[in-house]
């Protein structure tokens, strides 16, 4: 089985990532360790220098509920990376673990080969940490899937966009070889608001920023849940935030063609691995 | 069209049931009327007396994110109790609300002329004040389906369960001649922890409680998810929490039966309204 960490270095060493970017690019993206969650409990970004993009600072959910399921989440994914041998590896919050329950996802994106670790309230933050934790090795997709970001209320555009480009960075640093495509942030909310105008905010940096990492995209269908008077329909999104099998639909036809695509464009890979 | 608000004081004054609870019993249900949040922002359960189940207290989400989405999700229900007759309603949380996603609504659920108001993250008190603000007006459903109480983290499993009683308590007052059937709480988290068993105490007390409420029954499959050696699967609850299609299948037929045999059992209603 190949283990993308150790192929790592060498891309490093071949392609010189590191070295194409400005210094206030690298402030923007700031990749870190993951942290100890204070034993007082406050987030870590809250105490963060001005330096610091708290979007960015990989933090797993804390068990405030009971029942632990976030981490027998996380658990389950790490396992999963051991069992299979993903080409496609979907990440994210609950816009991406929800698609999986759809016919959709049996339709489209599992024969492709697809892994889904998406869990329903995560932030930057807590995808940073599951990635930094277990969740991409032993595996090495030829394009992941990243979309989350809308659940990010602490944080400014800017600072999400930047959390986004983290984990992106993360991807392209660890699985060498593997295209990223990020999925941009939807509006939310029956009617025009502020969180709509963020989420905005946060797909226009990234369509600015992410074609400099190289091997990352922006796919954007934001535009497509917005009907003309401003509202979003219940048919799209049934609590105008998650999908109805209907909004998967629209999302998921430029998403196959997408991964289609890239997939086919890397030919070398399929003759390499004959499994 | 019927109006069921002019039908209950006929009713209270026909059936007196009012007048079959002891005191005790009815401190457990604390039926209260909506209360304006304090302007401090303060849940006024903090501030409750000895006497007050902080659980049968009313109470709207507040919009902390900024999109307005439960607000506008409400005053969705309240519109669709105008342009609709259903015969079967539904009401609860996210276990509600995912349901109308899957195939299993449109199957079992739909052709009963069924409405949905469920909203992810409610608890008995929103949905208490969401039932006291409109969700009831100019419906007169035959059987209302109850299934809230796993979100009230800060509540005992006993307040949790003179919640769920004050709901049905007032389902019944509202709609005097409609059948309620109140959902037990499903199992949650990968493994056995103190939520578990806090639910299967909820569970407990409203199958001592209800059948005192006369024309509400408890249904519980909670046994149905959890397997011999105390795990619950993935294949059942995708976080642990929330249904899968197959999950949900497991609850919707003995739910199904129910109602079937439920509205059957109100022929004379059917020859009332010939629509």
């Amino acid at each position: 089985m190949m283990h993308c960490d150790q192929l790592t270095q060498r891309a490093r060493i071949r392609d010189g990532h590191g070295d194409k970017m400005s210094p206030e690019w690298k402030a923007k993206i700031v990749t870190l360790k993951p942290r100890e969650p204070r034993s007082d409990g406050r987030h870590p970004a809250r105490m963060s220098g001005d330096d610091l993009n708290p979007a960015a600072v990989a933090q797993p959910v804390e068990d405030a509920q009971g029942d632990d399921r976030w981490m027998s989440q996380h658990t389950r994914f790490v396992q999963e990376c051991k069992d299979a041998e993903p080409d496609v590896l979907f990440v994210g919050d609950s816009m991406v673990q929800l698609m999986q329950q759809f016919e959709v996802w049996r339709e489209l994106f599992s024969p492709l080969h697809a892994l889904n670790f998406g869990i329903a309230g995560d932030t930057t933050c807590n995808v940073l940490w599951r990635l930094q934790n277990g969740e991409l090795e032993n595996i090495c997709p030829k394009v992941v899937v990243l979309w989350v970001g809308t659940n990010n209320h602490e944080h400014t555009a800017e600072q999400v966009a930047g959390g986004i480009l983290a984990i992106a960075q993360l991807l392209t640093s660890r699985l060498p070889k593997a295209k990223i495509v990020v999925l941009g942030l939807l509006p939310r909310g029956e009617r025009p608001n502020p969180l709509r105008e963020k989420n905005t905010a946060v797909n226009g940096y990234l369509r600015s920023w992410l074609p400099r990492l190289g091997r990352a995209q922006l796919l954007d269908v934001s535009g497509d849940f917005v009907h003309s008077d401003g509202a979003i329909s219940l048919q799209d999104m049934f609590d105008f935030l998650h999908l109805t099998p209907t909004g998967y639909r629209t999302m998921a036809k430029p998403l196959s063609d997408l991964l289609l695509q890239i997939l086919e464009e890397t030919p070398e890979e399929r003759q390499v691995s004959p499994v």
